[in-house]
């Protein structure tokens, strides 16, 4: 008799701190760097073009001894049967017997794995003294984004969001933070000042990290507007011409990948490698590559640089992992028979 | 909230009779030959090179309006920690919404759906009057393909086993089989007489159905044994580098698959096409559509046919399906909460 632990949505909201995620995201990318990690091909279906698709990722972490795979699915039209567009689903087993470990809602780790892996990209690549910051997105993700990156620059001065399609979205969200940090992340006391912002030239032009989380497949930020020793993390391109921000940014700028072949079919450095703005020699690393001093992240205080995330299936195990342990201490959870 | 059918491995058994496994299975055959279906790339591993690995194999059911995946591992160290050495999980998800649906063990149906998959060959390949069946392989599988086929063809007169290594195993398994019909599947008074064979040679140059189920890499039968009108449902290749038949026997004979790319790169006609005996216009064309009349079957009495089955994620996902409806109606199986 085979057990494992299910986990629902409201389960690994309790459970999952966004420090100790951010923690986990790190631990990912390390062995990542270290060859300790697989990340098998993703599959990709388009159900109905452009409404209806899903991808399955999977991968193995050795040593935390696991493998499995996340299932996302996103159906436009699902509001009108009551449910989610966006669903997930993460499947753990133990890389030492194949047998199930864990089933998780994937909808809460997807979010906060992916504010930990936008915060860790700064925190590896931006100026240590930034003072700035601008999310670009104001969807349920930005949220996450903020938090973690707040955690780790508590000196930030100013957040700015940004939404090119309804800035009256932006000013909720801005106005809606503090208590959200609050409330979702126990992230009292947060200095920081929290603006929508309408004019994203000059919004650009006055922010040290830079953090793009929207479904763009144009770029919204202009090469002109940006500020030397500016930091980029590119979240929200994960699809095949699917774009943030001005290729030409690329040019010169030092840029590190989660994986070096998701990115170049999917990620934000899809089109200036199409274009020939850069190339695959142009990528210094994965970001892990950092932590494990590989290669070294920033030169200088004047340098672009840019964290290309499209995720893998690497965060969600790992974070799943967490949640499972966490629950398993908490008394939370179901236990199943297989 | 997400609900989900949660059905272990004593459920799947007790829901699931073999008539209408083998009806789900011809459903899968001709969803596929009618374009109705999609295979997407298996994903495998091997975590210790021969004694441990795992692969996800996925696909879509238009029609059936489900996708999903099986995740088999084979461990073969398991036993000294208590478990199988073979498990299996079969996700299916909603593909109106990408809700899951239900989680499944899958050894029973991967067993279960894998005999129904040999003995489909043979109703559309073998000769009606056919005889004599040998199952070579005295092991799990070999019980669910000699059921299948009995029930195909309740006119079999004679069922041989034969198990290369060892002979007393396919002797206890012919002794036993009688019982476990009659015991596993509801069969009682199956009228054919079940026999161990020692000479093999022998057993080919009687039998007008032969099922391998084998983990093989060298050809257990020569050409020269099998006679005229000989059908082959050849099932346990299924990685690269396994084969159970000689290479030979494809030269001439008319040859069926179950999914085209996965046979040619990891089923018996793997070997087959790489030492250029046959080649990929060879094929006649995939199972389901001799059942909706797009090619021929067997065309006379003395022609060799061979149906290769590599099994895709398509069979598990139906029988799953099949499972979950049948488990509704009578009250078995979990609900959870995502």
């Amino acid at each position: 008799m085979l057990e494992m632990k299910v986990l629902k949505m409201e389960d690994t909201v309790k459970v999952l701190k966004m420090k100790d995620v951010i923690e986990t995201i790190e631990e990912v990318y390390r062995a990542q760097s270290a060859g300790a990690s697989a990340i098998y091909p993703l599959i990709t279906e388009e159900f109905v073009p452009g409404s209806a698709e899903m991808d399955i990722k999977s991968g193995w972490l050795k040593d935390a001894g696991i493998y499995g795979l996340k299932s996302v699915s996103w159906f436009e039209q699902n509001e009108k049967v009551g449910l989610p567009a966006l669903l997930g689903t993460i499947l753990i087993f133990d890389a030492k017997t194949g047998a199930p470990v864990g089933l998780l809602d994937g909808s809460h780790i997807t979010g906060i794995r992916t504010g930990a892996a936008g915060a860790i990209g700064a925190k590896l690549l931006a100026r240590e003294d930034a003072k700035n910051l601008l999310i670009v997105g104001a969807g349920h993700v930005a949220t996450f984004q903020a938090a973690a990156t707040l955690l780790s620059f508590p000196g930030l001065e100013k957040v700015m969001v940004y939404d090119g399609l309804d800035y009256d979205n932006a000013d909720r969200f801005a106005k809606n933070l503090r208590g959200t940090l609050a409330a979702d992340f126990g992230m009292e006391n947060v200095k920081a000042e929290f603006t929508a912002v309408k004019d994203i030239a000059e919004a650009v032009g006055q922010s040290d990290i830079i953090i793009t989380v929207t479904p763009s497949r144009e770029p919204i930020i202009k090469k002109e507007w940006v500020k030397p020793g500016t930091h980029f993390s590119c979240i929200g391109s994960d699809m095949a011409g699917k774009e943030e921000i001005d290729p030409q940014i690329f040019a010169g700028a030092k840029v590190f990948v989660d994986d070096i072949e998701q990115c170049i079919n999917v990620g934000e450095i899809e089109i200036p490698i199409k274009k020939g703005i850069m190339n695959r020699e142009n990528i210094s690393g994965i970001i892990g590559d950092i932590i494990t001093g590989k290669v070294s992240g920033r030169e200088n205080n004047e340098q672009i640089t840019v964290f290309d995330a499209t995720g893998t299936a690497l965060l969600d195990l790992l974070t799943g992992m967490l949640a499972i342990k966490e629950a398993e201490k908490q008394g939370l959870g179901q236990i199943i028979e297989l």
